[in-house]
């Protein structure tokens, strides 16, 4: 039994705002990749990116670049783009198929799917030298309910450990076999705690978002994950199928959803880089890849039941535009907000009482950079 | 009665430019900034940008966005871009107008022209939260001359303490009620003190001002202030009515000029940011924005009597025209000065008698930056 | 009698890759400048460059910027592009002509080309200036083979002590009287040790260049100079006159060769900067700038003997376009190479056989960083 809580509910009076250094330090930008993104598992994308054998896609993750593809035996699997002999990036494109082999372009060096050395010209000649010891670098990679995840760290913490509060949570929502129909990508000049403080509020939707506002109103949310690494909770959609331009459903039902949950959009944010927003006809996810203290990349997709594609009544430009529109209205206010607080007058201010999620953000973060 | 010196007659035997440091270190430039342009009263604009009730314009000054206001009691006013909720910036327009409040884009916090927070949502929820404790930060402001001078100190010098030298040296040209007929921005890669050094000398102006030297002899200069932030003096207009392409006067006389003033043009750098070029038919001033080591922004401005607006001997474009040509060549010289300094083979050098005023400039900003 | 060698011959088992700080490092970058490219000589261009008195051009070397001409008795010599009043850029041109002397633009200082100042406006009047303290800060040349060569150095070690076992290397090939055909100038986002790598081994060849590999065998090479700042060897030409796009030789010889040179082509790389390609009739030449840990500019040069200017056999694109196809395969490895060893996954890698010379490389550059 889920017990949900109004932000008020859930407030700390004198909540306030983090410090200036926390959006323009190098050194703690430094710090956060060191203590956070090559720490945790983070969310590289969906299984559908990569349907077949051979195919794959190349993130770039925290200044690496990373191969994810699906090998021989449909195992999804990824590597440092990184060949073991001179160190030559081997992959170019965003992304496409490999027919059975990595070949490095520079000197030929090959690679099976599942990262052994297979072919090194002239070097059998080496004394001492052994392919064996010179398999591509593996990421760690955990698949759940059809996202790759990823962790740079040499010691994980095992996945299921780090997701426990998530793990069963959106059975309902048929996460691994849905479909995608779009991925956009943004350059937002702002600090990632903004896009996170962001989400987790809709204090600023009457005046940043009125289409939104009008078809769910921003008083409507009741959360039920309020501390630690993992936000959220719902809300409510009123005098509308869904969250469309048109108003109107956009596409078949995700999954069998509880009745109540046809009029709900569930937001989660997942620490260090994934929002899910749940909607009763699609599902919209974003990655946030920090690139400096003032600047960060954002990837946006849209997902969809497989049974919907080719059906007269699936229309998923209604909700990708609604959301494209609502996304670069908080682009554009994160952007703002680097801007304010660069200047030394800035000081902390105090959150309101439905800013209970992003105090809470706040919180989690400071106690994991102070670890 | 005011005592005038040919430039050779104050000249220091033996004066050599700055080290090349100077130019160059990002730590320097920090100090600058701490040392001088955040601790001094600087010049941010003219009276006649803002004549009414609501009007405002947003300054880029030492990284910060400063909003300056006539407030509902024609009050100039000047904030920090920065909202006491978030921190965002307000204004994203370089000028506008006001309708009697300020509103944050992003919660739709709202303040008073003279900064007091008079609205916050849902904040009255709140235990202990006061509006009267959050009003716009304010940013320390005097009108002196038509002239608007802000500080970013917590505690200020008095301005008319710090600018007791020119205080009431100008009063023959009506600064205070004439009118802006244009404004240039520059972008000149070079570093700030390059600009201060090529205006305090007409040394170059034979090689790099064929046309200004022609009716305004180089030799012609006598200086009143040797020493200190302000410096300067006049020069001699010969053979035209003023420095115009036309070599004609382009308006009515800014004032009541004696009759000397007539051919003459007075021309005051004003430390940190002020240089103030007085015909007697227009007043020019640059205000000088430094960005990096090497780089700075410069605004100029040609200022009118308000009479000449209209007329049919107006032409203001033959003065704006002289110098926007004037200046350019002037930018180019500091940026090939720029580029040569960074060399290690770079030696200070000895400047010449005519050279008195970048000598005496240069003793001030290391008094200063040696304090 | 030169004795030559398979790279196998020489390679030292066990060898890698260097780590990845030395390419990535600003502070061993700003190391390699002091230790490296500011104490030794480097390849300034060719003297065809300039053929006439009052000829220069303007070298961008190590951040400073040279003026090398053609004095008025047709010596070569070299200058610091910075006046000695203030330290102004003189030329601004990439290349031009003096007539007599060189002016600075700002304040008109006049220097002979042999460097004196010969015209201070207003300086005589200055106590104790003497205009034989203030010459141009010269450069250290040397002319070898009718290349310049400059060193930064105030004590540099003599050239013929530096380059002795290059010193009567190449008398055949004619170099002081060639004359260039073409420059390009090519901007490579990689470290310059990457091009340096790059030139010394032909393991890559096959996959990389096709065309290369099918007229010049990639298993052809022997090598004579095997350790140092000098090191190569040459290559055969198989199935073909020269490397060009037709195959045919493109110009005359470039010198009374010995037979066996009319089919092989050597490649010689010279510390800190020059790579030297002698072909049966070109002469080719790259010499590197680095700009940053991640970037470096190349020139090249092709050199043909000047009785081929102007005959009906004379085809020089034949082997500049050649070239310029291939030059552009490597930067694109390199480029790709810098990429993958900013990867923190990115070890040291072992060396074939093939690659004893990018080995050897890598020894006398540590050898030079670690005294």
């Amino acid at each position: 039994m889920v017990t949900f809580f109004k932000p008020e509910q859930t407030f700390l009076t004198g909540s306030k705002t983090l410090s200036r250094e926390y959006y323009l330090s190098l050194e703690i930008f430094a710090g956060e990749i060191e203590q956070i993104f090559t720490r945790s598992w983070f969310c590289a994308g969906h299984v559908s990116r990569i349907p077949s054998a051979g195919d794959y896609f190349v993130l770039d993750a925290y200044a690496e670049s990373i191969i994810i593809l699906r090998d021989q035996n449909r195992e999804i699997r990824a590597f440092y783009n990184v060949c073991r002999h001179r160190g030559t990036h081997m992959c170019e494109e965003a992304e496409g198929k490999f027919s059975k082999t990595i070949q490095c372009p520079y000197h030929a060096w090959t690679y099976s799917l599942d990262g052994k050395l297979i072919g090194a010209p002239l070097m059998k000649d080496v004394a001492d030298f052994n392919k064996d010891e010179y398999p591509l670098h593996a990421v760690n990679l955990h698949v759940w309910q059809g996202f790759i995840f990823l962790n740079l760290s040499k010691s994980p913490e095992p996945f299921k450990h780090a997701f426990e509060p998530l793990l069963n949570k959106f059975e309902g929502w048929n996460l691994p076999i849905l479909k995608s129909a779009r991925r956009i990508l943004y350059d937002v000049k702002a600090n990632w705690k903004f896009i996170f403080q962001n989400y987790n509020e809709c204090y600023h939707c009457p005046p940043v978002h009125p289409q939104l506002a009008k078809i769910s109103p921003s008083n409507s949310g009741e959360n039920d994950l309020i501390a630690g690494p993992f936000i959220g909770g719902f809300m409510s959609i009123e005098g509308a199928g869904s969250l469309t331009l048109s108003g109107n459903v956009c596409a078949a039902p995700v999954g069998e959803l509880a009745e109540e949950d046809h009029q709900r959009v569930y937001y989660y944010s997942c620490s260090p880089n994934l929002l899910l927003s749940l909607h009763p006809d699609y599902v919209m996810f974003h990655t946030i890849w920090p690139q400096s203290p003032t600047q960060s990349i954002v990837h946006c997709e849209w997902l969809f039941h497989p049974d919907s594609f080719g059906r007269a009544d699936f229309h998923p430009e209604d909700g990708i535009e609604f959301w494209d529109i609502t996304n670069r209205q908080d682009w554009h206010m994160c952007e703002l907000s680097q801007l304010g607080v660069s200047s030394r007058a800035y000081q902390p201010g105090p959150y309101s009482p439905r800013e209970a999620l992003p105090a809470a953000f706040d919180n989690y973060y400071l106690q994991i950079m102070n670890k």
